[in-house]
């Protein structure tokens, strides 16, 4: 089997894994570690996150962002209560009724321009508290970088967690490119997290370059009690767990993440430079992380997408979405610009 | 970070990578491939499955062992429908209720003794057909090699698979270790599987030498409709999936799956014959694949644990469990087995 | 203690149980009767929902219309499969969560102008088919009367019941208020039911007199199998069920369920009426079963909640809904009318 | 439709409703009550059930006894946590997998000779806090009197909770029959639960007496939070509750509890009595509530049942139970035991 040499812009899933982490993985081989996190690596793991988020933080690395997303929800939840997302959210559309389907969870999902909760926008669902009736709001979850692209500035993640804590509810963040997110924020992990009063935070790697592994990031541990039992439970309990950790530990060693996510973001820049040059083209949404959404022509795309695999995003406006990854490259953003431009040259019909 | 050199003999989770198994997921890196299984490594693992199962078998990789039962089960029953296993079976003791859990499963149990299934146990629990009070009995499953280390035949399989179909029941096969029992039964898989009416198999790989990666295999694509589905939102699937295709693909070339249990079971067939000459020592199961269970004083035990990493299975009787990897060396075990003779000829209490 | 007298418009279940109920369910007292299920009431109200819904129809009693919604859904569904419902759906926003943690349902939800469903608005979720990222929309679930007052008219269930059934999918009808329906639309249960292509009715009792009975009414055997099991499940099986089955059947005797509908409908449209008549008070929604809603200054309704019980239905527009039941009297209308006319002819704020 | 005359000794369900507890129906009806619990009969209720339970009790009159086991065990547990019971409680074996399906919860089962737990037999399940593998055992469920027709002593319950408690653990008590075994044990509800230390009880009225009305009983609040939610959630909330809790507050009025059960419990013991005289037959449990285990040829059973409905308890050893009601006459006894006199006269094999 030889891999092609393609690269695409539909996902930053498929990308493989950075060097440097599959170095790490080949590094803690050998020997014998005691299974189900009771190792030296993720041992180590944990102080690297503390590093980042600070000395309560507890991380419990998982397989997968969908794992890391409904282990961290159960965990800020009681039996009866309910979460407050956006209707893009992940754990909405994305993660085929997991929430729902393992932990019974309600979403209370909330319309919004860009992907991002406000206060006032937590306020339309964040009510009926003492309503036996109503599936109790106790959690709101952002994700940043959200679906959309866009991100929260440090202030906004304040201001929900503020308003939230005031409802007596807790905050999650999914963080499955928070990577992204810091790199375009030019801070740290710790300053739109746990400085701001996020409880807790699905932390991702394998958008980022891992192969497979996240992590539910505990900043509050009195807020989400029982994650240990909630992983296993979950099926998210890695036995030979030090090839998680080890993952993750590359990623916070040398700056890799921050490497791939400057890289990535700046890729998405460079795409949307060149692709807003085309005309009959618009960048749709802001490009604050790896993601371009654009509106171009139904033909066009259709021929595009028989060169480059890419998902359209909204079929109704024509919209289409291009992520980029940590190993895009210059070349690849040029030539696809440039085929798009050719198409783009071409005679389509314009978007109604 | 260091690994460090030591070998014990609690897990067989223990051990690591195999080494052709990391140079397959290496070889698989670089390039772009698309996500969530629709990769070119996976579509190889699709027909080696069914070079060994049958043209028939379908298979679906997952994280870990858990996850490919509870898929298994979800993907066998319907919402009302309940499982059939043995007291000792993992779905039941070392899962932390994931099947009830996240699939609302009941579980009717049958103590047995060996930790195997008969058509007549499971006559104790698979009735009440019909009955709205008793959730309906409508698959068995059973764990080959078993959590006692003991073996079903291929006859004893097909008897059970006969009875089960006979009582409109379907089979599912925890093959956690099933590598283990077919180096063992001396055969390969699809003759105690496929052949003799086993419906879908858990694939093991974690256990043999892979880093995280077992499957479903459905062996009756009629029996268990909505794997796809229910693996997704089982949270088991994963992105960038040819990393855990490339795992299980690796254990099916060459035959490193024979490679590894035939050397693993070999290992608990030498330690058995050792600890077996040691005065005051019971090897209290039948050794028939890669595990060892033995009766000793429980002083003795409480020394040796301070140089050795293993589980008491049963308090009471002073029964414990030590397994054998891919990587347990004969020097391993001829150290171990040492310990073991210089402690036992020491002062202690006999047994009760 | 004694029942007070006053009857107020906050809810038609406030209202009692009818007399000829309560008289039924004295009539089948005395003696011995099979339980859960096999006794001859029961067998006497197969019969007669056979009579209103058709030779097919098998009918479930069940304790209340959460339990009929939560058991008819989970038999229309597998387990990995979701459900489409109006934003203001009883399942989606009164059963406090019921559909998602006893059943694990995903409901996609659609906003609508009127709490009705259309074949365009269905089409904005029913979509994904195929995609294991989406929880697989397998049924329409309508409401009728509607949660909003509304009717369907014969014709729109027909059109969401074909849209449906060409796209696989499968129809309920949540008829907690079925009989105000019927009686609105002048027709029988069949003719907007059986005949049109709906596959399970959640048929109401206990809003139109009865003290607590439901019933799941199965259309399409082959579109929900399990009912007998679910209902047992879902805790909804009565032991003495003779008495949940007597009170359906005493609707279903000398049309009492149309009396008492066509009353509490007829209510509804005098207090619309004589509302409608006082200055600054907007009938907000067509009135077209047995609930008002009214926008009112702010003002008004708190004083008038002082003297009459009813719910607010939006703070922000001043929306309020009024409900009549089987046992309001024209004198408790015109009472309430007054007491109305009086506050608003009084001094307040105009709403803003 | 006519009620037949027929008493059987199948189940206690098979009665109808005690007179004085239909009148209580009559009586709270006409006029309007809030619904869902607001009302003055559940206002009542309360009130009752403190005089019987103490003054921290809090009363959930729900709809049956599953659902009250659910709400009970429910709240007793965190998502994780899990329940030991007896292989023969009810909540195992005569629930359709209610706790599985509905609230994810393990239970983790103990045989027992005469279905009742103790220290001892708790510890067999008790175990392996802190280990991630296994659903941690959090409550210890009991019934009383038993599925087998035995009593635990106010002794044996103290045990019970002062063993539990100091494991953490939480009590819930079954009391599906807690007005036999208050009449049997010949004291008040509140010496064998809150004196002794049980957590929660659920309450049942239905099967002495009641038309369908259980409870949920939290003596303990801190130890089982959310009741309100969970009672919803779980579809046990009734709209028009004034009904439920008549019933409830009936049988706690003028000791008509008791009265029924000293009853029932009576005619077990005179038909202990007089077939424990027929020659052939064994009495095969103590006879403690309403109750009675014997055990006769098969053949007898087979011809008995031609006339009688009952239900064999155990194939294998030819037990049946027989159940007495608040119904139940001298007569009906005497009636029935001629009848086995007869039939073990005539010809018949004996039980192998």
């Amino acid at each position: 089997m030889t891999m092609p040499a393609w690269r695409g812009f539909a996902s930053d899933n498929y990308a493989g894994i950075h060097p440097e982490i599959l170095e790490a993985i080949a590094r803690v081989n050998g020997s014998h570690q005691i299974a189900y996190g009771d190792d030296d690596v993720t041992s180590a793991l944990g102080n690297a996150i503390k590093d980042h988020f600070g000395q309560q933080a507890e991380v419990f690395p998982v397989f997968n962002g969908t794992g890391a997303n409904v282990v961290s929800l159960q965990a800020l939840t009681k039996r009866w209560e309910a979460v407050v997302c956006t209707q893009t959210a992940h754990v909405n559309v994305d993660e085929g009724g997991a929430p729902e389907q393992n932990a019974g969870l309600k979403l209370w999902t909330v319309p919004t321009p860009d992907g991002k909760l406000t206060p006032e926008l937590i306020e339309s669902q964040a009510w009926g508290f003492g309503d036996v009736h109503r599936a109790q709001p106790a959690v709101v979850t952002i994700t940043q970088s959200t679906e959309l692209g866009t991100l929260y500035t440090i202030d906004e993640i304040a201001d929900i967690c503020d308003h939230a804590h005031q409802l007596g509810m807790k905050v999650h963040l999914d963080g499955a490119r928070i990577s992204n997110a810091a790199a375009s924020l030019g801070t740290v992990f710790g300053e739109f997290t746990t400085a701001v009063g996020v409880d807790v935070v699905s932390f991702g790697g394998t958008k980022n370059g891992a192969m497979m592994s996240e992590a539910v990031v505990v900043l509050n541990p009195d807020a989400a009690p029982g994650v240990a039992y909630l992983r296993k439970s979950a099926m998210q309990l890695a036995s030979k767990m030090r090839y998680v950790s080890a993952q993750l530990l590359a990623l916070l060693t040398d700056e890799l993440w921050l490497r791939n996510a400057t890289h990535s973001n700046a890729m998405a820049g460079l795409l949307a430079d060149r692709v807003g040059q085309i005309s009959g083209i618009q960048i749709s949404r802001e490009v604050q992380a790896n993601a371009v959404f654009a509106t171009l022509p139904a033909e066009v795309t259709a021929r595009l997408q028989q060169q480059f695999r890419f998902y359209t995003w909204d079929q109704a406006t024509g919209e289409v979405r291009w992520m980029c990854s940590w190993d895009t490259t210059v070349q690849d953003v040029e030539r696809f610009a440039a085929a798009i431009a050719l198409e783009m040259s071409g005679p389509f019909d314009a978007v109604g």
